[in-house]
C-alpha cells in the first residue's frame, strides 16, 4: 500500500522551507478536526496549515459540542475573532470547517455569503466557507439537482442545509441522514457514538460513509450529483470509488472546502485520486 | 535522502484510526508554531496534534506578536482558556508551546509550577510546559550547570530565562542572543527578519542556530550541557550532530518539549536521530 504523504511530507530540498506555497489556517469545530487531517494528507507539496478552534459555551466556559443549531451558531459569532486571531499569524488563506457553519443561521446562504464577505474585508485574506463551497462545487461540476447523504446530522440541520442548497440555486431531490436510512435506530444513537468519553474517541467508519451515499444514489437515481455532507467523518478516500461505481460526480464537504482553498490560492495541478472535482483543478480557473 | 515522515504518514493499516496512541493538543504562541510541525514530523506513529492559539490584543483585537514581556504575558493569561477548548475537543495531553511563556511572569519559575498544576486539575488532564520541560530535561541528563543560546530572544526575555533556569537550580554558565553573539547588530534586526509581511514569511535559518550554539560552546566549554532556547526555530535536525561535535548533551526547547510529552503520555520508545534526550525516551520513566 502506498504511504500516504502526499501534502504532510516535510522539506527534501535544497532551501526548501514549510509552507513554501502556503499557509491555511482553518477555523475548526469544537472538535479534532478531520478535514484539517484529510488536508494535511492530499495538499500539494509547499503547503502546511494551523488551526483556531470555535467552541460553544455554558455559564461562559467553552463546553462539550452539542449538535443545536444555536451550539453551532454560538461557535459561528466566533468566526470573526478566530479570523483576526488567523490573520495576526500570517496565514494565506481563511477556511472554515463545519458544513452547519453556513446553514445553521436564520439568514442562511445570504447571511454567509454576507459573513465571508465582511471577515474578507476585515483581514484582507481570502475566506472559504465549507457549506458555500459545497454550493459552488456542485455548480463547477455543472450540475443542477442533488441528492445528499448528510451521514450524522440531526433532524433540524438536515432541514437547514436542504433550503440552504436550494436558496444556492438547486434542485434538492432528497436528503437523508442515518437515521431516515436507517443505519441508526435514533439520533442518540448516532450522536452517542461520537462521544470522546472514557478516554475513547470514535470515528464514523468510512463503509457508514460509503454506503450512505450508495443507498442515496439508489433512492435517487435521476440525481446529476451526490453531496456526501459532514467533515466529521474521513471522506476524501471514497470519492474516486463511488464516481467510479454512480457514473456521477459526488462531492463531500471536505472535497468542496479543497477545491476552493486551491483554487483561490491559485493552484492549478490536479489533486489524484479524489475524484473529479479535485482533479479539475488541473484545467485551471 | 530519507522522505521525513516519521510521524506524518497516515493509516496504512486495516482499522488503523489517526491518533490512536494520542491527540496531543498545542497551546500555542501568535505564530505558525514551528514546533508544531517537528512535533508532527517526529512523533510516533498513532498521534495526531491540533492547536489553539493565544494571542496579544490591541484596543480589544488579536494583534501582532510583539516580544514583549508584557506581550507574553497578556498570552498566558489565555492559557486556562485555551486549555479549557482544547479539553473539551477531546485531546488527551495539552502541551504549551513558547519557553517564555514559562519564564515571563513576575512569579517565574513558582508561578508557572503553580499555573500547570492549577491547568492540570481544571482540565484532568497532563499538562506540559515548555520552559518547565526544559528545566526538567537538563536534569534528566544528570546536568547541573548549563550555558544557552537564547537565539532570537531579547534582553528583558534573557535576563528572565537566566533567572528562571536558576530558580530551578541549575547553574547558568552564560546565556548568549543573537546580538550579544554578534549575529545581528541589534534586537531591531533580528525581530524584523521573523515578520511576516508584504505576503512573505521568514524563518530564521538553521545554519544560524547550529552556529550560535557552537559559539556558545566555545564560550562556555565548561558546561555539563547546552540550552537552545527558542522554538521559533527549527532544532530537532541539529541535535544530534552538535552532540557528536560538542560530545555534550544539546537540549533544544522542542525536544524539552516532545520528550515531556511522550514520557507524560507513557511512549517510552526512542525518537532515532534527535539526539541523546529523545533517544533516552527508550530507557522508561
Amino acid at each position: 500500500m502506498q504511504n500516504e504523504t502526499h501534502g504532510a511530507r516535510f522539506a527534501t530540498r535544497w532551501g526548501e522551507d514549510p509552507g513554501w506555497r502556503g499557509c491555511i489556517g482553518f477555523i475548526t469545530v469544537p472538535n479534532i478536526s478531520l478535514s484539517f487531517l484529510e488536508f494535511l494528507k492530499i495538499a500539494p507539496e509547499g503547503y502546511v496549515a494551523t488551526e483556531q478552534h470555535t467552541y460553544m459555551t455554558k455559564d461562559g466556559m467553552p463546553t462539550k459540542f452539542d449538535f443545536t443549531v444555536e451550539g453551532i451558531n454560538e461557535a459561528v459569532s466566533q468566526m470573526e475573532h478566530a479570523a483576526r486571531v488567523l490573520k495576526v499569524l500570517g496565514v494565506d488563506l481563511i477556511a472554515q470547517s463545519g458544513t452547519p457553519y453556513s446553514f445553521c443561521h436564520e439568514g442562511g446562504f445570504a447571511f454567509s455569503r454576507e459573513l465571508r464577505a465582511k471577515i474578507e474585508k476585515d483581514t484582507g485574506l481570502p475566506v472559504v466557507m465549507m457549506g458555500l463551497a459545497v454550493s459552488n462545487a456542485v455548480k463547477r461540476m455543472g450540475c443542477k439537482t442533488v441528492a445528499v447523504s448528510s451521514t450524522y446530522y440531526y433532524e433540524p440541520w438536515r432541514e437547514k442545509y436542504t433550503k440552504f442548497l436550494e436558496d444556492g440555486g438547486l434542485k434538492v431531490l432528497g436528503n437523508e441522514n442515518w437515521v431516515s436510512l436507517g443505519f441508526f435506530p435514533d439520533q442518540e444513537s448516532v450522536n452517542w457514538y461520537r462521544t470522546r468519553e472514557a478516554g475513547a474517541r470514535k470515528y464514523h467508519p468510512m463503509s457508514m460513509v460509503y454506503r450512505s451515499v450508495r443507498k442515496v444514489a439508489k433512492m435517487y437515481p435521476e440525481a446529476d450529483c451526490y453531496i456526501q455532507s459532514g467533515a466529521g467523518v474521513f471522506s476524501v478516500d471514497i470519492i474516486e470509488p463511488l464516481e467510479k461505481e454512480l457514473r456521477k460526480p459526488v462531492i463531500t464537504s471536505a472535497a468542496a472546502q479543497f477545491f476552493e482553498i486551491f483554487y483561490r490560492m491559485g493552484t492549478f495541478e490536479a489533486i489524484p485520486g479524489r475524484g473529479s472535482l479535485l482533479a479539475s483543478l488541473e484545467k485551471g480557473p
